[in-house]
């Protein structure tokens, strides 16, 4: 818990966004739906970089950032899946977990070459969302 | 081994840019310095996704990843590092490692929002990254 971090003060990501709990990070949809699916896995606890974490607990993140991609790629039926930690804004260990679609307007390049609006889905759009990712995660 | 994949035919990385073996994978000085220290590590089967991977082996790549992005850090001086799988261009797992240092260009963005020349050093140049990287590996 880093009181200056907003990850650790409950401010980022949105309530409404919570996706599952997958051990040590929770997973949520991204706020931009552009891209349909991305997804962020956040840890639980304060930690900006993979060293920081014991070897255990690295692995089980890793075990959720697997899961969560696979039942996205399939979800979204994604042609490859994106996978970024950055923390440049926010040095709070989130991954970004992308689905590249064959409707992928940059299908070459990372997805932050791509200028757009962002894309903000409807209360109810965003709840299909979570529910179809919800239920593959628990086939 | 994939027939139709550059890196499974050795063609990428440059075999001169090789830093260090990291079990599973490889680890290279990337082509294009003009990020410092950029490396990427290469699995060394093929594979596109973390999900086509044993559990033990993802965790020795991940054990890579994390030990070269921690030497990657010291040596560069990174405020933060960046850990990027995509596979966009090249469907076979390999992880983008970027420290991002005090003077970077675009400290809060994604590297790839920055277009820029490529860097290439010369051979002498690289060689002193490679072996700065490699010394720093051993402690």
């Amino acid at each position: 818990m880093s009181p200056d971090c907003r990850a650790c003060r409950g401010e980022w990501p949105p309530a409404e966004t919570f996706i599952a709990d997958c051990g040590p990070a929770n997973a949520y949809l991204y706020a931009d739906q552009f891209f349909p699916g991305w997804t962020v896995l956040v840890l639980k606890r304060h930690a900006a970089e993979p060293w920081e974490l014991e070897r255990d607990e690295r692995n089980a993140l890793m075990d959720g950032v697997t899961q969560v991609a696979r039942a996205l790629a399939t979800v979204y039926e994604a042609k490859k899946m994106n996978y970024e930690l950055l923390g440049n804004q926010l040095a709070h260990i989130h991954w970004h977990l992308v689905p590249r679609r064959a409707d992928d307007p940059v299908p070459r390049l990372p997805v932050w070459t791509h200028t757009h609006e962002p894309l903000a889905l409807s209360p109810a759009e965003q709840r299909a969302r979570i529910d179809a990712i919800r239920a593959r995660l628990k086939k």
